[in-house]
């Protein structure tokens, strides 16, 4: 069963001097989203270039922006298939048994110093039972100490500043629980998405940890259901991901995040308290 | 009624070439330290320079040893009149009835970075009620929270990150506390001592923090007594009270520091639940 | 030979809770401040504290402030007399000649990391010849390789984060050269003046290095004369003389800052090149 | 033209719990290798898994050793192909004609913090003429600025720190480097690599700059001939390509790694003053 959501955003900017910007805004053209039909609109229409990374399926688009108004809207509709599991059962996957490409997940990476959180993280969560809970546990820690506070970081805070400030945005509480999973060996994973039923409408950062064999959906901010993003950048960290990265000069103007669900309702019920996936199998990229 | 102790230390050094040593290992020339009779020989019997702080009545002796062999013994006796004090009456002095040659002792220093922990400090411990016992809330906090480990930092090892270590020694604990009392406007300051009943033995650091209208004992790390405390030097934080800093080349040997009740008893009882002070009054320093 | 200057200062809050200020705006109380006439209205007319730092004469002035409008107004005449004298004589003073009290001026402070600057500082400066060029040389480094920059450092901000900018105000410029100097073994300390000729006028921050047995002035941000400085605070760094220090909440207004010499003329004249102190014996303070 | 080497290493470890180990030793399968023959012996002969990341084809290999001794042997043989061009005719890619797949090459990862250097970067070398000798500048300075030194960083120092304590090893000059090109908009990585003629021998870590459409080779060093440069791994800096990532607990045993020409002649000649590039289209990896 899945869940039709209609998502997009508007972006603008007033360019100042010939600027190259690569954007990060499209839904991840992964099996899980299914029949995602979308319309992506740059005006001018300046010719563009697409980078998809084969693993993630995160997509990338660049352009070089001659001075003057730049918009960008994007506006997109996918049926959202869910995984869902009972947490009891998951285990951590033991080092020796996760695949190879995953291990870069373990590394530390620029905001995510999990190299320098090594006996933080063994104080905290080291003697607890192994397994999805874990991670569960990791996520209420940040919570619990960690205060949401717009206008705390900016875009290089990393894991540490904010341990000590302990404050930050949904950016900064992914990175610390990130660091926190991967001090531990549990590989972990930045991830952007259309978060349905955040207030105020943005664009969200929740994490992955993979456990058992695939990657769950955490969100130590729990601002956002698991069962309602549409994800759209994976990473190692916030650095990857950007929804835009301008190199050159520009004035952006507000940002408008939107996503409803295609048969209007409101968001319903409870907030699962299954395990969420999304990571499904990735399929052939299209031309 | 006093407790007379025995204590000094013994250090050496393989001078390599001229350096100048400024030491800091003599009993402070403090009321509560009476009777204080003592003995500092530097061999070779180089010409001393003291430096007394007129507040603290901390001492300093200076001198320029060319390279050889260099040993430093003293040996001292005082008995020591401890304040003793109901914590429950104890509050913290309002900032305005502060003496205004206390403020520095709220300002960040080298190794005690208040001003980057103000909101560590108000999440944790904001809420709680002012007094002494919000200063002993600080340092259970930071005895469950952080593990004395010998060799986890080195001298230049801020408050910062032992914080994000989670691991110290002595120094390291008080220059936590102390941040935390500063961030919160009570005014902290580092204490060295020779402490009776460490185990083993070794210069020991300890911190004061302003309440009430006196200076009160605080250890965070619980290993000595605080009413067993002969104190050396007082100051912002540990780079003020080095016991021995050289200027130039040498290899130091062992460090062996002592202290023992002159009527030879050991440790009795328990330790006090009392607050403890031992800031008297100095006396005029002698000649 | 004197010259006479007007000088002052202008503050203002919105005071939203009772809150206790510091204010160190006043010149200290040194014998080169000759015929020192002042007058400081503080309104609303709190009762007002006075500490002297008796080493430097700095002083502060402490009030407690209701919510509601606050506002200083600092006026004041001196005759400034200056010690000039030719740099060339002047050499480093071997650090078992030092005076024990100018110790604590080698020591690393707060926004001072010259503790983890003795290898950069050896690099750069270690084989000159020991001396005011020396120090000299130190500021032209600094002058060459920090841009001047207004918003590019905070309060907080250390020499360590202004020398990886490369951008800093006289603040900055002041704690990477006393940084410099202090891991040279060459006691620093940091002083705050009224600037005559600075443009925009402005409270300034310069320094002091001690030489050949006195302290002589340095600016590394050659925006001002240092004949033409009347000091106001002299500490370890910008923490220990803020011109306000509030402990409360309050909404600063403008400040205004103000000198000019009594006889009306502008700036005359060369920038001297001799080396300037205006360190003088303290004169007994007045009740 | 290509000159054949012999080259490996010989580790060893005591192992103390179960531990994994991902090594990272053997030379990347790319075209410039020619005729590689190698032998990889690891004792006891635990399952190996191999991993190969596609754009670099650099080989990790991976196995779950049991307590007790451990050791690994690699021998191999190679004719190393360099591409060879005058300096002066290349320049830097326009960002807008930049591949997207090196795009991640520009972004600040853990140990490369190019994000806080923007300014020190467009400071130092902001001003010069864009293309190789902008990235020979950026080496220059390296060298002339930071010393070698063993032993003054570890496994988790970061540029910045490299760059105020002015010292560093082959990593931390390397890193520095990637850093400043990174913040002038020049892709750079991080490269390890056997290297002829390195005194004493040792696996080495160098650079490569993205310029005209390919990566070119550069030493900040200076210790090896960027011609006689085998390389095994390619990442974002030192976190992805350690030569050994054990996780658990062993006691390294002495590091050898050698290389030598096949035709046994020593270096002969001058080090290349051409630009050298060695990053040849990879052939499908062999099964």
């Amino acid at each position: 069963m899945t869940t039709r959501y209609r998502f997009g955003c508007d972006l603008s900017y007033e360019v100042k001097v010939p600027t190259f910007f690569v954007f990060n805004v499209e839904a991840a053209r992964i099996e899980n989203h299914h029949d995602l039909q979308e319309k992506l609109v740059i005006s001018p229409d300046y010719e563009r270039r697409v980078h998809i990374v084969p693993d993630t399926q995160t997509r990338y688009v660049a352009i070089n922006a001659e001075p003057g108004p730049l918009t960008l809207r994007y506006e997109a509709e996918a049926s959202l298939e869910v995984h869902r599991e009972a947490p009891e059962g998951i285990g951590e996957t033991p080092l020796h048994q996760l695949p190879l490409d995953v291990l870069p997940y373990l590394l530390p990476s620029r905001y995510v110093s999990s190299d320098r959180l090594a006996d933080f993280a063994q104080k905290e969560f080291g003697h607890l039972d192994r397994g999805f809970a874990r991670v569960t546990a990791i996520c209420n820690w940040v919570y619990d100490n960690i205060d949401y506070r717009r206008g705390s970081s900016n875009e290089v805070t990393t894991a540490d500043e904010s341990l000590l400030l302990r404050a930050g945005v949904c950016r900064d509480f992914s990175h610390i629980a990130i660091a926190f999973c991967r001090a531990l060996d549990i590989p972990a994973r930045f991830v952007s998405a259309y978060a349905f039923g955040l207030v105020p409408p943005d664009f969200h950062a929740v994490f992955e940890a993979y456990l058992d064999g695939r990657w769950w959906l955490f969100d130590a901010t729990r601002q956002a259901r698991l069962d309602g993003l549409v994800r759209i950048g994976v990473g190692r960290d916030a650095a990857e991901i950007a929804f835009a990265s301008p190199f050159g000069e520009m004035e952006p103007g507000p940002v408008k995040v939107f996503i409803e669900r295609a048969d209007g309702k409101a968001e319903a019920g409870e907030r699962p308290s299954e395990a969420i996936a999304t990571d499904g199998v990735a399929p052939p990229p299209t031309a």
